[in-house]
C-alpha cells in the first residue's frame, strides 16, 4: 500500500483527537444553578433511556440480517465471508457516532445556556464547539472505519489477481456501507418521530390551545420535546451524515476499483485512494476553519449567519485547492480535469446551501411573505408553504444537474463523440461519484454549524423551564433561529450528496451483477468473460432499457416508494402526537394546579409515549425500505431494479427537498411573527403559523430528512442481495 | 379505408344525438322559484364572463404557437403543412367540450335543485342526465373530431408508401392531441385557481371566522365560489378529458403506425382502426348503461353509489367483451392477446377507482380515522391527511405497473426470450397503449357520473341561498357527497390512463425523432434508412442510455417539473384567496347590515377578483409546461428529453394521486364530521376539519388534476418540436 495511505487513519485520529479536546473544554464550562442541572438531569435520561430502547430492536434487525448474509456467504456460497462482519460494523458505528453527538449535546446545552448568561458569543462559542465534537467525530469515526475495513480486507482477501481483488474488497466494504445506512434509517426515523410526536404534542396543547409558550416548565410534554431534540436532530443526523459521509465515500472507492479495471491495479489504486484522500485533508481543513468562527455581543440573525459562513466557505475553498495537489500527487494524468469535477461537486453543495437559505430564512421574501399569508388563516399558511416548497426544488435540482453533467464531461475529457462508450461511462460515472465526496468533505465544519442548532434550542428550553432571565432567552432564540437555516443547508448537502453517491451506487450495482455471475459459475456475459464485461456489457445481457417494461414500471414503483415511505412516517407521527395530545390534556383536566405552576406534570409519562410509539412506527418503514428493493429484483428483474433505483432518486431527491424547505419556512414564518411582526407573539396571525410550524414539523425532521437514507440504502440492498435477482 | 371505420363517425353522431336528447329534457324542467331563476341567472354571467376572458387569453396563445408551426412547416419545412391547423383545432374542440359541458350545468343546477324538493331521485335524475351531456359530449366531439381529420389527411397527404402515408397521417394528428392539450391546461389550471380562490376564500371568512353556513347569501365570495365549481371542475375538467380521451385513441393510433410499418399499411390499418372502434363501441355501451342509473327516495351514500357503480360497472364489463369482438373481426393474428391487454387496461382503471373510493370516502376507515385526528386540532388533521394521500399512491402504482408489464406481454404473446427486441418493443408499448383506450373506452358514462359531482353541489347552494326548505339541501348534500368520490375515481382514470397514454407517446417521440431526421435530410440512423429503423436502433444512435448522464439529468428535471408545477399553481391559488379574504372581510367591515341580512353583498367584486386571478395566473405554469421540454431538449438531446418525460411521469403520476386522494379525504372527512360525529358541525374538530378540506381544495382540485395534462402536454411539445432537438 503506498505510504500516502496513511495520510487517511491519521487524519480520523487528528479529528478523534480535537473531538476529544472540545469535548473535555466543553465538559469544564460550569453547569448553572441546581435547577439547570436538574433538567438537564431530566433530558439527558430521557435521551438515554430511549437510545437503549431503540438500540434493542436494531440489534435485532441487524442479527436476523447479518444471519442471512452468512447464510449467503457460508452455505450458499453467494457471497465472501466477510460480508456479515462489515455490515454489523457499518451499524455499530453509525449507531455510535450517533451516541457521542447525542451524549455530547445533551451534556452542552445546559452550558450551553449557562454561558449565553454571560454573552452571545460565549453561547455560540459553547454551541458550535459542541457541535463540532459531533462533526469531528462522525468524520473521524467514517475515516477510521473504512482504513481499518481497508487494511485489514487487503491483508485476507485472496483473489487471481489484483486487479480482482481490489474490486471485491471495495465492493464488500459497501455491505459496511449498508450496515450503516439502515442503522441511520432507524435512527431517522425512530428519531424523527419520537421528536415530532413530541414537539407537535407540547405544541398543540401547549402553544395553541392553552397559549403557555414554548418549552414552559408547566407543559408536561416539554422535557419529552427536549428529548426529542437530542434523540432526533442529533443522534438521527449523527447518524444520517455518518452514513452519507460513508456511503459518498465507499461507492467512489467501489466505482474506482471497477472503472478503472481495465487499466490495471495501479490506476484502481489510485482511483481507490483518490476520495479517502481528499476526505481525510477534508478533515484537516475543517478543523482549521472551525478556530475561525466566532462572534460579536449584540450580533443580529446575518452577522452570525456571516461568521458561520466564513468557516464553511474557507473550508469549502480550501478544500478545492487542496483537491488538486492531492490528484497531481496521485499521479492521475487528468488530474486537473478531475479535480474540476470535484470542485463542481463542492460548488452544487454550496449552491444548494444557499438556495435552501434563501427560501427558508426569514431575513428573505419568501418566507415573510409565506409568515404575511396568515393574515388569511391557517389553510392559507398550508397552502402557501406547500406552494413555497414545491417552487424551492427548481434550483436545486438545476445545481445537482449541472453537477452530473459537468463532473461527467470533466472526467472523460470532454470526449463528446464516445460520451457514453463503455470507458467512458464509467470513468465519467466516477467523476460523479468523486464530486459527492468533493460536497462532503468539509462535513466537518459544515456538520458542527449544523448540530449546534439543536444545542442552542434545548439550551432555550433549559433556560425557558429554570426561570432564567428573559434576556438569556433571547440569546438562545437568536442562536436557534440560525440553527433552523443552517439545519435545512445541512439537510441540503445530505441530500445532494445522495443524489450522486446514488448514481455511484447505481454503476456499482451493474458491476455487482458481473460480480454474482462470476459467483454462480455462469462466467460469461454476452459472451465476454464476466470480470472483462463493461456496464454496457451487462446492461445490453440484462435486457436494460429506457424503454423496457419492467424498467419504466421499476420508475413507477421507485417513485411510489418515495411517497409511500414519506406516508408512512407521517402517518406515524400524526397518531403519536394524537397520543401525546390526549396525554398532555389529561394532565391538564387531572392533575390540579398544573397551570398555575402549583402541580407537576408527570414528564415521564410523555417521555413513555413518544418512546414507544418511536420504537413501535419505525418498524415498518424500514421494512419496506428492505423488502421493496428485493421483491422488485426478484419479479421484475435488473433492469426493474434500475428503474425503481432511478424512480425512486429522482422523486425522493425532488420530494425531499420540498419537505425539507416547506418544513424549514414554516418554522422560520412562526419565528418571523414571533418577532413582533403581523402582531406578533399570541395574535392570530401567530396562531395560524404555529399550526404552520407543527405541520412542518414531520416535514423537515421526521420524513423529508430520512429520504436521502432511504434511497442510498434501496441502492446498497439491491447491490447487497444482487445474487437473488441474477440466480 | 374499410366500411367498418364509418362505425367510428356513425357512433360520435350517437352520442351528440343522445346529449342534445339529454339536454332538452333539462331544459324542459322547471327552473323553480323566482330567486331561484336569479340565483342561477347571476352563477351563469358569471361562469361566462370569466370563459370569455379566458378563451381571449388563450386565443393568443394559440395564435403565438400556431404562426410558430407555420413557420417552421411553410419556411423551414420541418413539419408538415397541416400541422398549425390540426393543432388550433384540437384547442377549439377542447375548448368547445368545456363551454357545452358548463353552459349545461349553469343551466342544470337550479333545475336540479327544485327536482330534489321533488324526492333525492328526482335530483339525482335531473344532475345525472346533465352530468351526461357532458360525458356524451365529450366522447362525441372527440371521436368525431378524430373521423374528420382522418379522413381529411387520408384524402390529401401525399407520401411515397401507403405505410409512410399512414406513419405521417397519425403523426400530424398527435399535433391536434397538443392543441387539446394545450388548451386543457389553461382550463385545468385558470379554471383551478378561480374555483378555489372564490372557494378558499369563501370558507375562511364565511366558514372559520363568521360561522356563516356554505352557500350561505350573507357571504360575498358565494357567486363566485358557485362559479367557480363550473368553470373549474365542469370547464375545466371537460376540457381536461377531452384531452385524455383523444390523447389516448391518437397516441395509439401513431404507435400502430410505427409499431407495424415493418409488416405493411394492410396491418398498419388495423392498428389504427383498433383503438377508434373500441373507443366507437364503447360510446355505445355507456349510452345503454347511461339508462340504467337510478335509485330510491331515502337512498344513503351506499346506495346512490352502488347505483352509479352498477351503470360503469356494466358499461366495463360489455365493454371488455365487445373488445375481443372487434380485434377478432379486424383479423388480428393474436386478437384474443391483445384484447387482454384491453381488459388489463379496464381492469386497472376499475382498481384505481376502488382505491381511490376507499382511500376518499367517508364510509371507510382511512378518511373516518382522518376525521378522528380533528381532536388534536387542525395541524394534525393536515398531518394525517398527507400522509393519508401518500400512502394511498401505492395501488394504484402497483395496479398500473401490472396493467404496463402484462399489456406489453399480452401483446408480444409472452415472448419473454426476446422481451425488448426492436419488433416486440413496439408491438409490447402498442399493447400498453391501447390498454388506455380500454380504461377510458366507457368514459361516456364515468364522466357523467363526475360531472354530476359540480352540478349537485351547486344545487346545493342554489337551494341555500334561496332560502328552501332544508330537506332539500340535505337531499343535494347527500348528492355532493358521493359527487366527491366519483369526482376522485374520475381522476383515478384520468391520471392511470395519462400513464399509458404517455408511454404510448413515449415510444411516438422516439418514432418522430426519424421522421425528423428524414425530414432535415440526412436520412440515415445508426446506418439502417431511416424510415426502417426500429426504436432501439434510434436509442442506440442519439446515445440513448439507462445510464447516461443526459438521461440521469433529465429525469432529475421531469421529478422537479411536476413539483414545480404543482407549487406554481399552489401558490396561485394561496396568493388569489388571500386577496379574496381580504376584500370578504372589508365588505363586512364597510357594507353595514351584510351579516344581519338587511345589506346586500358585492358579489360582484368577488367574481372580478377571482376572474382576474385566474387569467393572471395561468400564464406562468402554463409556459413553463410548454418551454422546459423544448429547452431540454436543446441542451440535453433526445436522451435528455426521454429522461425528462420518464422522470415527469413517474414523479407526476404519484404525485397527482397524492394530491386528489389528499384532498378527497380531507373534503370527506369534513362532511363525515357535518353528518354529526365528533360533535358535529360548529364544533372543534368541525372547524379543524374545515381547515383541512381549505388545504385539499387546491390540491385536488388545481395542482393535482391538472398533473395528468402536463405529463401529456411535456410529451406532445417534445413530439411536436423534436425538429428542433435533432437539428
Amino acid at each position: 500500500m503506498p505510504g500516502i495511505f496513511y495520510l487517511v487513519p491519521a487524519a480520523s485520529v487528528l479529528a478523534l483527537l480535537f473531538a476529544y479536546i472540545f469535548y473535555r473544554r466543553m465538559r469544564r464550562e460550569d453547569e448553572g444553578t441546581p435547577t439547570m442541572r436538574q433538567i438537564a438531569q431530566y433530558v439527558r435520561e430521557g435521551a438515554m433511556a430511549y437510545l437503549k430502547q431503540q438500540y434493542k430492536i436494531v440489534i435485532i434487525v441487524f442479527i436476523v440480517l447479518a444471519l442471512f448474509f452468512a447464510f449467503l456467504a457460508y452455505v450458499l456460497h453467494l457471497q465472501n465471508p466477510w460480508v456479515p462482519f462489515a455490515f454489523l460494523t457499518g451499524g455499530f458505528f453509525s449507531g455510535l457516532a450517533g451516541f457521542i453527538g447525542m451524549r455530547t449535546a445533551t451534556l452542552a446545552s445546559g452550558r450551553t445556556a449557562n454561558a449565553a448568561r454571560r454573552s452571545l458569543n460565549d453561547g455560540l462559542k459553547v454551541a458550535f464547539r459542541s457541535g463540532a465534537v459531533m462533526g469531528l467525530t462522525v468524520v473521524g469515526l467514517g475515516l477510521l472505519d473504512i482504513a481499518i475495513w481497508f487494511i485489514v480486507l487487503n491483508a485476507f482477501v485472496d483473489e487471481a489477481t489484483m486487479a480482482q481483488k481490489l474490486v471485491v474488497i471495495t465492493t464488500t466494504m459497501l455491505t459496511f456501507g449498508m450496515g450503516a445506512s439502515t442503522q441511520a434509517l432507524f435512527a431517522r426515523v425512530g428519531g424523527g418521530i419520537y421528536t415530532k410526536a413530541a414537539d407537535v404534542g407540547a405544541d398543540i396543547v401547549g402553544k395553541v390551545e392553552t397559549d403557555l409558550p414554548e418549552d414552559d416548565p408547566r407543559n408536561p410534554a416539554t422535557i419529552a420535546d427536549n428529548v426529542g431534540d437530542n434523540v432526533g436532530d442529533v443522534a438521527g443526523m449523527g447518524a444520517d451524515l455518518y452514513e452519507s459521509y460513508c456511503g459518498s465515500i465507499l461507492s467512489t472507492m467501489a466505482l474506482g476499483a471497477s472503472a478503472f479495471y481495465a487499466v490495471g491495479p495501479e490506476m484502481q489504486i489510485k482511483a481507490i485512494l483518490a476520495p479517502m484522500l481528499i476526505a481525510a485533508v477534508g478533515v484537516v481543513l475543517s478543523i482549521v476553519s472551525i478556530f475561525t468562527v466566532r462572534t460579536k455581543e449584540g450580533a443580529g440573525m446575518a452577522q452570525l449567519l456571516k461568521s458561520l459562513s466564513v468557516g464553511t466557505n474557507l473550508a469549502a475553498i480550501l478544500s478545492g485547492v487542496a483537491t488538486f495537489g492531492i490528484l497531481y500527487l496521485l499521479g492521475f494524468d487528468n488530474w486537473w480535469q478531475l479535480s474540476c469535477s470535484v470542485v463542481v461537486g463542492l460548488a452544487a453543495g454550496v449552491i444548494i446551501g444557499k438556495a435552501t437559505e434563501y427560501y427558508t430564512s426569514h431575513s428573505y421574501k419568501p418566507t415573510q411573505k409565506l409568515a404575511e399569508s396568515s393574515e388569511s388563516g391557517p389553510a392559507t399558511v398550508i397552502i402557501s408553504g406547500v406552494g413555497l416548497g414545491m417552487v424551492s426544488t427548481a434550483i436545486p435540482v438545476i445545481a445537482i444537474v449541472c453537477a452530473i453533467v459537468l463532473s461527467y464531461l470533466f472526467a472523460i475529457g470532454f470526449d463528446m463523440h464516445n460520451m457514453i462508450s463503455a470507458a467512458n461511462l464509467s470513468h465519467g460515472l466516477y467523476g460523479v461519484a468523486i464530486a459527492a465526496v468533493g460536497m462532503l468533505s468539509t462535513l466537518g465544519i459544515t456538520l458542527a454549524t449544523d448540530a449546534y442548532g439543536p444545542i442552542a434550542d434545548n439550551a432555550g428550553g433549559n433556560a425557558q423551564m429554570s426561570g432564567l432571565d428573559p434576556v438569556v432567552r433571547e440569546r438562545t432564540d437568536v442562536l436557534d433561529a440560525l440553527g433552523n437555516t443552517t439545519a435545512a443547508t445541512g439537510k441540503g448537502f445530505a441530500i445532494g450528496s445522495a443524489a450522486l453517491t446514488a448514481l455511484a451506487l447505481l454503476a456499482s450495482y451493474i458491476e455487482e451483477v458481473k460480480i454474482a455471475v462470476g459467483r454462480t459459475g455462469d462466467a460469461l456475459i454476452n459472451g465476454v468473460e464476466a470480470a472483462k464485461a463493461s456496464i454496457l456489457d451487462v446492461m445490453a445481457e440484462y435486457d436494460v432499457s429506457l424503454m423496457s417494461p419492467a424498467t419504466l414500471a421499476g420508475v413507477f414503483v421507485g417513485s411510489m416508494m418515495a411517497f409511500l415511505f414519506c406516508g408512512l412516517t407521517m402517518n406515524s407521527v400524526g397518531r403519536a402526537a394524537n397520543k401525546m395530545v390526549l396525554e398532555v390534556r389529561r394532565q391538564f383536566r387531572e392533575i390540579k394546579g398544573i397551570l398555575s405552576g402549583e402541580g407537576t406534570p408527570d414528564y415521564k409519562k410523555c417521555v413513555e409515549i413518544a418512546t414507544r410509539a418511536a420504537q413501535h412506527e419505525m418498524i415498518l418503514p424500514a421494512i419496506v425500505a428492505i423488502l421493496v428493493p428485493i421483491a422488485t429484483g426478484l419479479v421484475l428483474g435488473v433492469s426493474g431494479v434500475l428503474g425503481l433505483l432511478i424512480g425512486g432518486l429522482g422523486a425522493g431527491f425532488v420530494l425531499a427537498i420540498f419537505m425539507a424547505n416547506s418544513g424549514g419556512a414554516w418554522d422560520n414564518a412562526k419565528k418571523y411573527v414571533e418577532e413582533g411582526h403581523l402582531g406578533g407573539k399570541g395574535s392570530d396571525c401567530h396562531h395560524a403559523t404555529v399550526v404552520g410550524d407543527t405541520v412542518g414539523d414531520p416535514f423537515k425532521d421526521t420524513s423529508g430528512p430520512s429520504l436521502n437514507i432511504l434511497i442510498k440504502l434501496m441502492n446498497m440492498v439491491s447491490i447487497v442481495f444482487v445474487s437473488l435477482t441474477v440466480l
